[in-house]
């Protein structure tokens, strides 16, 4: 067997979800990060009152629906639980929303970020259906390069994937990025998937805005789940939130209906609890999470920024922060590939390489840790640059 | 919009599952069947501690599966926890099974029984693979009909699905029998995928035979899961156990693994309790079960037989009973399902038609139901008939 990138990468990814089941990206795994007191406590109640064992409708529970919708009304958003779908994780949501949009007999094709989540691949080839990348510029805060983008649509785009805030970039995009990237949507009479699984995980002075806070006219399926904001990933509570200011989406709304019902819902445990744990996690226990991942991204932006041959881009929300590794100044590397799996032997610090997210040459580092380890993680990574640098 | 029976038997699957999330075939709607109180505390233990909020890996939790593994090692069987893969649900299990085995591009079949739980023809064909039906003969305890399963074998079919003990049919095979549709299996060099998820709800003088306990050289996916023996259907618990006497099954193992990564797993909350679910749950527990569905099967059967024009089949397990309607002694009626819509409008006693489950002139009633309501029913179904009976 030819060991070649994928296959690398392939390693990665089980080393990054390990047997025990911590993976490096999953905020919880250091004890720091953990859920609201009234998360537990709602599903303490919800045991004890015993009426959530049994089926749940397979678009769920209408009180966890209307939940969901009261939760995502904001901004001059407004959902119905009828605009509601819960599905088994977040990766559930986007699963069903690529299969109702896109047919792979129809030779469609998805668009979607470069860097990106490598799940929207998996999904949409899985399918047959093919994938085409649009480009982020990392110098300027990774917004969508918007002519690429426009250039990447043909006959058989069947939706756009965006991703705000980003996994990997850690990005978080204003009013005005988001009008533009809608407007070419709208212009080309295209649907976006907005994976906001990261919804309002933004520094205290950015802010975040829902694709479907814009009255763009376009139709949107908006995807997001407990897993990060509510730091429970394995809980696997995600939602799609149907946007549909134009109704075009009445066969997609029954699609994803019919779709809900080949596994049968998400675990009734946990969407009786949803009401408490959307509704009634206090602020306090969002600002704290926040003040983590600011705190952290700022020692590791400050420490990496001064590291010769390594450039770090400052995110504004999300758990995430990108580097870029300027190989000319590490010729023992012939790829990043090579440093990050020397960094990994050397000094036991794991960064998910670019590979990953279809970006060779950067690296992803993860903002969730106790800022002791964020530190020391960043001692190493600056010991070992030094070692290497020429 | 013609109204055919494809479409009333939609609606009956919506009255089924209404908006409450209450489904008829739930055995805990009614309150009289619930979790033990390990599974409770198991779920309290796991919160309280905290360490299982996280993602696990896609194929579950080692210690979980190693609890699968246990709980399904024995009578002669043994399993360890790389046989085992954790899903979201027992149907999430099938959908995997028939994905993983058959291939709707090379013009695949799956075998199921008729009658048979629809999921199997919604997964299969969800991915375009073609669906034949093998007959049960309800003169034969709903025995599988052996020579029309080996007549509707051809040179595509990917897999044979067993359902024991069966819903809607509440049959219980003994050894011998599985021996005899295994032994075709083997002859044509066709896998298994057997449901089991009414796995040990037998009558007390019946026993549950697995068909992994018989040696008979075929590679089978065994499906089951927390769902009906431990009465948490919402809690979307299944798994699949490999077993592959004559390791047959390498990619298949592998391709399960990959599948399992599309949904990244089941709720690691509920997986954290399966060993003490498992494996403390006492046996007063699944006995106060066993004898609810024993007693009430004996109501419904005693009652409905004298009623003329009805034809109860007496079960051995799971938690349902076949009733033919003879249709000539109601001449009211021109199908087997205007007879149990108007059993359900003039009684408001539902019973789910044949039809879904592609037997029509017959109904499905449920055994689950607390004493009192159980005899008030056969009332009822009673008074309809003697009303209608000619």
């Amino acid at each position: 067997m030819e060991i070649n990138d994928a296959h690398i990468c392939g390693r990665f990814h089980q080393i990054e979800n390990d047997e025990r089941g911590s993976s490096y990206s999953d905020p919880t795994i250091y004890g720091n990060l953990n859920p609201s007191k009234e998360t537990i406590e709602a599903i303490i109640r919800t045991l004890e009152e015993g009426s959530c064992n049994g089926y749940a409708p397979c678009v769920g529970y209408e009180v966890a629906r209307q939940a969901v919708a009261t939760y995502l009304s904001h901004d001059g958003v407004e959902f119905n639980s009828k605009d509601i779908i819960l599905c088994s994780g977040c990766s559930s949501s986007l699963d069903l929303c690529i299969t109702a949009i896109a047919d792979g007999t129809k030779n469609h094709n998805i668009l979607m970020p470069k860097p990106g989540f490598p799940i929207y691949r998996t999904l949409a080839e899985s399918i047959g259906v093919g994938v085409k990348t649009y480009n982020l510029l990392p110098e300027k805060k990774w917004q969508v390069d918007l002519l690429h983008l426009e250039s990447q649509i043909d006959d058989n785009t069947a939706v756009i994937i965006l991703n705000n805030p980003s996994n990997p970039c850690g990005s978080v995009y204003d009013e005005n990025h988001l009008r533009a990237i809608l407007s070419i949507a709208r212009r080309y009479q295209i649907p976006v998937i907005a994976d906001e699984v990261y919804e309002q995980i933004v520094f205290p002075d950015k802010k975040f805005v829902s694709t479907a806070a814009l009255e763009s006219g376009v139709p949107i399926l908006i995807c997001g789940g407990l897993a990060k904001r509510f730091l429970v990933p394995g809980w696997r509570i995600g939602w799609i939130a149907v946007h549909d200011p134009i109704n075009a989406f009445d066969d997609i709304r029954s699609a994803l209906s019919s779709l809900s019902q080949k596994i049968i819902g998400s675990n009734t445990l946990i969407q009786g609890a949803i009401p408490d744990i959307l509704l009634k996690s206090p602020q306090s226990f969002h600002d704290d999470m926040i003040n983590t991942l600011c705190e952290n991204a700022k020692v590791a932006y400050e420490a990496i920024d001064k590291v010769p041959g390594l450039v770090p881009y400052m995110p504004d929300g999300s758990m995430y922060m990108m580097v870029k590794i300027d190989l000319d100044k590490f010729p023992h590397f012939e790829t990043g590939l090579q440093f990050i799996m020397r960094l990994m032997e050397e000094e036991s610090v794991f960064c998910l390489p670019g590979d990953c997210f279809e970006l060779p040459g950067f690296m992803r580092i993860v903002i969730t840790l106790p800022g002791d380890i964020m530190k020391e993680a960043c001692d190493r990574i600056v010991n070992f640059c030094n070692k290497y640098y020429t």
